[in-house]
């Protein structure tokens, strides 16, 4: 901030301001100056404010109108001229709302992925945390395994999947898990449906967990019956696509090298244009967050950064394969955080 | 559209496309002109967007960049000069993409609210889908009440509900399901946490399941052991408070007025402070939409809407007490689409 000369910085991302001040709402702004820092929430808020900000410095304010007026007002109160934003997480009304209460003095400075980019690289703590909420998943799959069999629904199985995750202690489940058999695996965002598992499909996985706010994210396909040549082929191509995405992944190295190092390998198999994604993308207090691992990404990859590789192939009008874990990069290469069976899986 | 002479509108709020398209992907524009529509999706979404749009008119597009750019070069080619978009549901940074894409020759009009008013009309099978997804939270928190005693975990408790209405068919939970105990239900949105259910405890439950894509909301409170005088008083000043918001609540009426008969009963019963949200809010593809029953708010009720009514009261250090169920306003009044067992419940 001193650097950027700034007097204020208002922080209207509720994964920034878990970040910066532990306080887990869902309604907040946090605005943060030189020398202290408030957040700024609603009377539903009043008590569990006080709980999670009892270790930080901050002050809470409870705001009985809209909160954006209240950050407007404080920073015309403390007459900050140069105020940090972030224009990516905050939509054009909300911007206008809080300019009209700061008023005309306040020059505007988009101030957007600090924070991420801090949040990018985690600590100790945060790796442990995302190692656990792995585990869980990992365990939550091999343990539903059995119930993968012809005429199951997909939505059953996210059920059960779900379920066991929290009786494992996730507060929940990362996002809504994919469970997508036969045809409906070639839409690699399918979610789970009420349709039934059918001898001869592929099944894919997609499901992670939610612990103290860090989630995982872990993805396997498994066959229905034994799976024909080609499957086996195929399966085995983003496998080695994912193997070779975590040789690629050291510190030093930019994300796109990673990308390219999997796509090589399913391109080399011909499947190259059935990878219609990208490799894999940052994991921690939010699913999707910095780095991603993308084509044209220049992001540097640091220690203590955990991203998924995830590669895939889809077929339209028949199926896909992706393979998906969460790997730490660690001072000489990279490690996975999720260690569930990656092999080829034939059941029933 | 032509009422304010618009070219184009581009729709970026997801349940919005929802609403005007069928499609239900994570990444979407819908951009609209007097003649068309296009829906702007990623190469993810390819298979899916087409099946979902078969019904529709509208063409599909797969963009290979980011789907902002794609839009504002699309307004550009057809030479759009006068562009609505929702300013409420675009961000800072998001909007200067749209902008530098389309060119400087367009003029931007905020065009907000008006699908999201469209939206809290429902039609006859949207209601039917709300009944139902109401009916799936109803029955899922009777099914688990044997499960609550001394001794039992919030949340495997909110583990028990989720699982138990995917089973019945739900897609998943409207939001982060709330069992709150003991002096946990003094926070209005805690969630469930791994505290066990002690004697003598009120716990709040706050429950919805998504079916379709619609959501229902509900909440019963129960007390583990017999409940003292004061705790009864309490309970059945929510209920009263309740009971008057669905009889205030008919067509031609403000919001607030709605509000403001719940707050009544509980002024009247020295409760007023106690009570520290609004009554309640409106309920479709969004778990809060329009409209909004508070204070100050205008909003004129009409046949066909759908809102919550959840009056509570909530006392710091010792607990809290809150009933909710979903109200369609009709053509005389309001009646329940939810339709759980209200009284108070003592269990163990």
């Amino acid at each position: 901030m001193s650097a950027d000369n700034l007097d204020a910085l208002v922080v209207t991302h509720l994964p920034n301001i878990f970040y910066l001040s532990s306080f887990s709402g869902s309604s907040a702004i946090l605005v943060v100056t030189p020398s202290d820092a408030t957040l700024i929430t609603d009377p539903r808020y009043t008590v569990q404010a006080k709980q999670e900000l009892a270790e930080t410095k901050a002050k809470v304010q409870i705001a009985r109108g809209p909160l954006l007026m209240a950050a407007g007002e404080q920073l015309k109160a403390i007459r900050a001229r140069h105020v940090g934003f972030e224009a990516a997480r905050i939509t054009v009304v909300q911007k206008g709302t809080l300019d009209g209460a700061a008023g005309k003095r306040t020059r505007w400075v988009a101030w957007d992925g600090r924070i991420e980019k801090a949040r990018a690289v985690k600590d100790t703590e945060e790796i442990q945390t995302i190692r656990e909420a792995g585990a869980i998943a990992c365990a939550a799959w091999a343990d539903i395994l059995p119930l993968v069999k012809v005429g199951a629904l997909e939505s059953d199985l996210a059920a059960e999947i779900e379920y066991n995750m929290r009786r494992k202690g996730a507060s929940g489940p990362a996002f809504d898990l994919i469970v997508a058999s036969g045809e409906r695996g070639a839409l690699p965002h399918a979610r789970a449906s009420r349709k039934a598992i059918k001898k001869n499909e592929l099944v894919v996985f997609d499901l992670g967990a939610i612990l103290r706010g860090y989630s995982s994210d872990l993805t396997r396909t498994v066959f229905v019956g034994r799976a024909p040549r080609e499957v086996r082929r195929c399966y085995k191509a983003v496998l080695e696509a994912q193997e070779a995405a975590r040789l690629a992944l050291k510190p030093g190295v930019h994300s796109e090298e990673v990308d390219a190092a999997a796509r090589r390998v399913l391109q080399g198999a011909g499947l190259g244009d059935k990878f219609i994604h990208s490799t894999g993308h940052g994991l921690g207090l939010e699913v999707h967050e910095m780095p991603r691992i993308a084509r044209g990404d220049k992001s540097v990859l640091q220690p203590g950064m955990v991203v998924t590789l995830e590669p895939g192939v889809y077929f339209e009008g028949q199926g896909g394969i992706r393979t998906e874990d969460d790997a730490l990069v660690t001072e000489r290469g990279a490690e996975y955080l999720t260690q569930a069976n990656r092999e080829l899986i034939e059941l029933g």
